[in-house]
């Protein structure tokens, strides 16, 4: 499997991508349309959130499609809490786009992110879906990484390529992320693209999996939103043999896949509101894989956790306690913790008695940008990993000064 | 029923109490004891945290007996997380009360708060608990709720007066709270004293119906810490004709036990760390009251509408999007929400969508150091009560910048 770090999306055969400003926001980019020259199967996943927004409740009708040729996405908006009007909205989005490129508006996707209770700006939206789809020979994927974005600081795509029955695949994504990230789809939009041949409900039950593991097992500070969306598109170009499920190549697929949503996973919590650094909690030898979700979300979702790390404390205190509500089951007795940065490890805590460790590396470890949690529940053989970020100022001065 | 202002477990006929400092903290109290002369029968609630404290776990044992007649309680170090040693110390606190007050160590309950991790200083400890024995005639009610607090700004005292069986009953108590509050017994202590005639399987009862409604309903930061305990003697001497169960008596007492233990939440509410507001969220109209607790708890543990109280922001997206994540069951269609203070409420939301309210009133009101948030769901006929703080750059000091 090889990275490629340019052109997201625009690089995999067949799929062309575009975004541009049409007037949600003041200034920046804020409509993207990403679209199939052939035929695609798509698979999905939404927010769990009840009060569920329209475009959610429109692309959990369109996915049903054997067919999707088309993602449409809108930032600045949420086009959540709007009634009827929001989801006539959010339709009317799909229609303009199949009535640009001749398709069904079955076969359209819709994703909003933004505000929250204000009706979409749906004349500059139309108007904006006309001009995307004019220009999308130009098939500008960094504008459309760009369009997605809210209060994220920086774009975040991935795009892998392997070989399947001898034939080049790509993989390709962009996501955004920021606020209100949680465990079970935090505001959260990842739109992913390949070239693969593969029946639509292997690629459901894969992506499913996939998400358990990466955006998922993510927490910036505890909410989820009215709008999350994964959803994926493969366009079949690469003409392989179709994949079989739980084949050699179902798994090299699906390894690469599970490399692409978890790095985005990663930079999701990394570019959490405010955060300084990016927390990663490894949880080994649990009972039972619940537990070992259970335990590792609780840690990295946790307040204290996240101010400690903030401020440099080895509070291996305040990581025990959030195992200990965290529903999941196991011995306090028995607990290992360590912290560290991925080349060295401290050991903090033996069968759940604080070591004599030395407070001052504990400190230095815990100023690098990426700090890793390792637990040990010495109870099992499951394991789970979990990414959050740091609590700070910066948080409450992005989420209490300002309006959102 | 008559609310008294002074003299906090010292007035309730039977109790002495004395708080002093033993050198657990450097310079404040830390050390308190609770006693009664005569046998009084008792019941408590505990930490469901699975890293449970050491005296939660000698407390536990000790509170199966029939006869309860002291509690020794320190602050300044939890005596969590200190394995066999932990535990040797929270029951030598208990024999050392007992043998200076000639009781067995069974009749003796013991709750600490503070640092996790480090074994307790224990001959300060039992020297402390000899001298607060000497003292205990000075009775005084003041330098017990002091001697209980960590991070907290004030003490929490209440005591109320009625008359059953045409007996004078008082109902007193003392409690800490700040950081680490939350649902299902968040880092708290309570304890709660009555000179009432009861049998101790219908006091249990009781507090634990009245614990429901009250301590468990508060959230300040999400984390439930390793001490949480309330424990409650009542000391029969006000020789009223023993309380039956369901009796008029019975709900008479209820209802001013109820009283003190909300007031003893909104005060821990209140002063979580660094918090500048009382959040009260009034639920009403779900379809069980499972849904109406989910709900209303949810709303008040959101990071993201604490943040925006501190901000004076009326968002009312984000209090419709915490219900939706709350596990509850509603109609987003048909959500009611206003925003207020005791005087005046003002409609943000009408059936689930945005009404065009006066955001200079809105913000007026969320200036206001007890905000109301009303959420009407019109689907059932339950209502629940939970109370919070804001998010502020104080929580984050307070917790990150400096080692706890």
């Amino acid at each position: 499997m090889k990275i490629i770090k340019d052109k997201p999306i625009s690089v995999v055969p067949g799929f062309k991508t575009m975004g541009i400003h049409c007037g949600v926001k003041k200034r920046k980019k804020d409509l993207c349309l990403i679209y199939s020259q052939s035929p695609a199967v798509s698979a999905a996943t939404f927010t769990k959130n009840k009060s569920m927004a329209a475009p959610v409740m429109v692309s959990q009708k369109h996915i049903k499609n054997e067919n999707t040729q088309a993602i449409i996405i809108n930032s600045g908006n949420a086009n959540a809490c709007t009634g009827t009007k929001g989801y006539e909205d959010a339709l009317k989005m799909t229609e303009t786009v199949a009535n640009n490129l001749n398709l069904k508006k079955e076969e359209v996707m819709v994703a909003s992110t933004g505000i929250i209770g204000v009706n979409l700006p749906i004349n500059n939206i139309v108007s904006g879906i006309d001009k995307c789809c004019n220009l999308i020979d130009n098939n500008d994927g960094e504008s459309s990484a760009q369009a997605i974005l809210t209060t994220d600081s920086f774009t975040k795509t991935i795009t892998v390529k392997l070989e399947i029955d001898n034939k080049p695949i790509f993989i390709s994504a962009i996501a955004k992320g920021s606020g209100m990230i949680h465990p079970n789809m935090g505001t959260m939009l990842s739109f992913i693209t390949t070239n693969l041949n593969i029946e639509k409900d292997i690629l459901n039950d894969m992506l499913k999996l996939s998400i358990e593991d990466s955006y998922n097992m993510v927490s910036v500070d505890g909410d989820t939103s009215t709008n999350d969306t994964v959803i994926m598109l493969a366009n079949k170009m690469a003409n392989n043999k179709v994949i079989s499920k739980k084949s050699e190549d179902y798994y090299k697929f699906k390894k690469a896949l599970d490399y692409v949503n978890k790095y985005l996973a990663k930079m999701i919590a990394k570019d959490g509101e405010g955060s300084t650094k990016l927390i990663e909690v490894n949880l080994e030898n649990a009972k039972s894989l619940k537990d070992a979700k259970l335990c590792a979300k609780s840690v990295v979702s946790s307040n204290l956790v996240k101010t400690a790390m903030f401020g440099n404390d080895p509070n291996w205190g305040r990581i025990l306690c959030s195992l200990g509500y965290s529903g999941g089951d196991f011995s306090q007795e028995k607990v290992d913790i360590s912290i560290g940065c991925e080349n060295s490890l401290l050991d903090l805590v033996k069968n759940g008695i604080s070591l004599d460790f030395d407070k001052t590396s504990a400190e230095k470890i815990l100023k690098n940008k990426h700090i890793i949690i390792k637990i040990n529940l010495n109870d099992g053989k499951y394991k789970a990993t979990a990414w959050g970020c740091d609590l700070t100022y910066d948080y409450i001065k992005c989420n209490g000064v300002y309006t959102t």
